[in-house]
């Protein structure tokens, strides 16, 4: 599709176009609202105690049972309530009333008292929405290996539960921080001949970015209306082009979810016709936020987008931006502005895919370095300039002629990282 | 085997028995001599004028000619030497006379200029020893992307090959330096009940630890009589649980290479009974000088053992090790001697492996801090005066049930080493 996500610098007032291959047309606004901002969802955040101050609880209910569909970590030390939650969507068929969100406490690593305490999580959930257990999701994050203070979740639940508004999305990003720098939302409104939808969602951490703390949380709800098998397409399609594409440490944590819920309430079928627009949207809600996740990265000063062409397969072009984004040879020249081409030729050569030196090549930001066995030494100053923004991109061809391409996006590696992440129990 | 390798810290005096299970014994000395410890080995050191300043150019001399083998780097992005001292090795069936090592430049990433810069220095080092060119082996290391200086490496072999002698290993450690803190060689004296026997080497590097520098190089000799076909299999074998079970920061270079030559001017040769000790030998001269290749990591402060027990498959084991040594947050953590378990767990989870959650471990020095499910906070204290040591060891167990593991050394990450890897340049 010819369709681009619109840019994270968007304005209320900035308007994206997207042409579609058929010629049909749709316009992304960005909109103020978060995970609210669709028709049909209300949230919550208290303080429920599991934090050392500040909210640490949210609720975010559907006015009537949604379509829905999750992502999950891959991590084999699955944390309780992604287990649950997992469960929960394979017994109801894709369809979800609420949502249940904690920060402070992971329950991750807790054994059979995490499960039962994930469990009473979702049971209080029910309870004061008033729903099925299975149309009950639940997500954690905070500290690995302690247990979930069941008392102080579902006395926060109740009380919740009695606050739900539309427009208090601001204090649902918040409460979900662990020790994120800020809290992260955004909203698209989606124009198209059939009629309007919104789609927004919230997601707070990068992965494992904390010293003991688990966790990427999204949570994006729409009110087009689709159903649950192509809801869970769309999701699985966007995540890995968003949520799966950034990278701060490499690390993949034991509670990383993401859900997606559909009210239906704007009347729009995200039929066919309706596909691709609701795609861009999704993207663009996803991959801002994702974005997001990668600039609040511990120590990080920038965004580095790292774009792989020349690849045998889109399987090599991910391994080797994965590789590229990853390296603490690469993260560290970005954070010095060094455009020092020769990490980057030798990750991609080691990144296990099938590569040829030469006819491989290395651009920073505009500016090719290497190319074809040639190296342009006096293009470095140019190169280092575009590495001092605070939003930089480098592209590596892997020379095999192959079209396979990916980008992931990254950030810098600073001494801040190592301090935070050295000092933060001492 | 019940033989172990004597410690890193073996004074001249120490010695070290090692039993084997067919009983025989072998006794493990440390001596002086490095490289040119063992009989047969003479080499010289010169200033060819490839680095800013100090030595830069080694020349190591077989009396005569000696069985060879080598192994290299996995990186696609092979440097020139690296190809040029591969096809030698095939074409003499695994003999050589003599080895040239430059420091100051990679000759990598170099094309056609850079292939023809090494048969060059390979020519040259086969006329000043006089010898069949496949009987020569080449290496370098430096900056990436640099054309060799022929001129100058033919004119400091014509003088090196002028001064070769047994007892200046230690300038021949020095030359192939390159920012590594200190020179690194080491040799033990194997006696068996069939003889006595001498193993020794030296080694720069360790991966691309360098800004802009590539290369770990290994070079051991040794006065046993064996083989190619078995030198070669041994120093696969050694080099797997040595040179390629070490990690700084993940990263393979362009240049990577390790050379084992055997003289067999000692008389004793290495048939099956003989095996055993010379294993025992080769492991102790490369796992010394492995280890001193992290120990000089940059920014290094603490030697890390990573040892997985539990595993499903050998494989798995190594995953899991490389996976935990290379993670940036268990990197960070030790380096603020702080007992994280819960990363050890989520990078076990996270890395491709057959994993248990319920039955696996986590021990830091002897203190168990997770098991079973259970956690052991009151312990972490102890656990954190391990951390607190330049010689820790972590262990994780997967909880599969299955009997295989696997040690790798790494070091911790530091400020230190974003600060030397971020403003090398500027």
């Amino acid at each position: 599709m010819g369709a681009s996500p619109p840019g994270d610098d968007m304005t209320p007032a900035a308007l994206t176009k997207n042409e579609m291959t058929d010629g049909t047309q749709s316009q992304l606004t960005h909109v103020a609202g978060g995970v609210t901002a669709a028709e049909g969802f209300r949230s919550a955040a208290v303080r429920a105690g599991l934090k050392k101050e500040g909210l640490d609880l949210v609720l975010i209910v559907a006015d009537e049972p949604a379509a829905a569909a999750g992502v999950f970590t891959t991590n084999k030390a699955t944390a309780a309530p992604v287990v649950v939650s997992r469960e929960h969507l394979g017994r109801s068929g894709g369809v979800a009333k609420a949502i249940a969100v904690n920060s402070g406490c992971a329950n991750a690593c807790t054994g059979e008292a995490g499960m039962t305490a994930a469990r009473d999580m979702a049971a209080a959930t029910a309870s004061v929405v008033g729903c099925p257990l299975e149309e009950t999701l639940i997500a954690s994050t905070g500290v690995i290996g302690l247990l979930l203070d069941t008392n102080a979740v579902v006395g926060g639940l109740q009380t919740a539960a009695t606050g739900l508004r539309s427009d208090a999305s601001h204090d649902a990003a918040t409460a979900i921080m662990t020790t994120d720098p800020s809290p992260k939302e955004t909203a698209v409104r989606v124009r198209t001949s059939q009629g309007t939808f919104v789609i927004g969602g919230m997601a707070k951490g990068a992965g494992m970015i904390e010293p003991m703390m688990a966790t990427m949380l999204g949570f994006i709800t729409t009110d087009a209306r689709i159903d649950p098998v192509r809801l869970r397409q769309a999701l699985v399609s966007v995540c890995d082009r968003t949520f799966n594409a950034i990278t701060v440490d490499g690390e993949c944590s034991t509670n990383d979810s993401v859900f997606l819920l559909a009210s239906g309430q704007s009347g729009v079928d995200i039929d066919d016709a309706q596909w691709p627009h609701f795609m861009a949207g999704l993207e663009a809600v996803a991959g801002t936020l994702a974005r997001d996740i990668v600039r609040g990265g511990e120590g990080a000063t920038k965004l580095v987008a790292v774009e792989v062409t020349g690849a045998a397969t889109p399987e090599d072009a991910n391994r080797a931006a994965r590789a590229i984004a990853n390296s603490p040879l690469v993260k560290t020249a970005i954070h010095g502005s060094d455009p020092n081409w020769g990490r980057l030729i030798a990750v991609a050569g080691r990144a296990g895919v099938a590569f040829e030196l030469a006819t491989a090549a290395v651009r920073v930001g505009p500016v090719t370095l290497f190319a074809n066995d040639a190296v342009y030494a006096d293009r470095e100053p140019e190169a280092a300039a575009h590495l001092k923004g605070r939003e930089v991109d480098i592209g590596v061809d892997l020379g095999t002629g192959g079209s396979s391409e990916a980008t992931v996006w990254t950030c810098d590696l600073s001494a801040e990282y190592v301090r935070i992440n050295a000092d933060y129990r001492t």
